[in-house]
């Protein structure tokens, strides 16, 4: 599997418009075990997304999507930038659909 | 929603021993919409961990069920630290159970 951990900041204000466009139904995203869109409770214009993806393949794929070019272009203005992004490799848990 | 994000490392040479112990099965955990245990590809010792919970006290009462507390023990000796423990406010996203 195929993980990543990032944390964006919007733009002053701007958090609650920018999770909901995150959380906009983009209809099905081949791969895409999990995807959550969390408030950090410390920053008022950060948001945490984490996400769980059968393998980095499927990740890039689905940002070729054209429906998630256009969430993405709807979001870009208010994102402010990104502090931290990582890549991890899930290996089990609970949530997940039951794969090797 | 309550959630956790946070870095361990392992003890040296422990890594997928104590991953091993962090996804035996420890039967119900009430309020645990997600958890998933990744390693970090770029540190041999370091793993992952991402939890969704309905909320905090669940996430709490957890710590305190017989079999967890007996993971716990298990896994200690394993544990070299814990690099970073944030909390978060999930919001909503695609492979959690469809709650307000």
């Amino acid at each position: 599997m195929y993980g990543l951990i990032g944390r964006m900041k919007a733009a002053p204000g701007q958090r609650e418009a920018l999770i909901a466009l995150l959380l906009d139904d983009v209809g099905a995203m081949p791969g895409c075990y999990s995807y959550v869109v969390a408030r950090d409770p410390g920053d008022g214009d950060a948001i945490w997304i984490t996400e769980v993806w059968d393998n980095a393949a499927s990740h890039r794929a689905s940002l070729s999507l054209p429906q998630v070019q256009a969430a993405i272009a709807k979001a870009k203005p208010l994102i402010a930038g990104f502090d931290s992004h990582v890549e991890t490799e899930p290996v089990g848990g609970h949530g997940l659909p039951a794969v090797g």
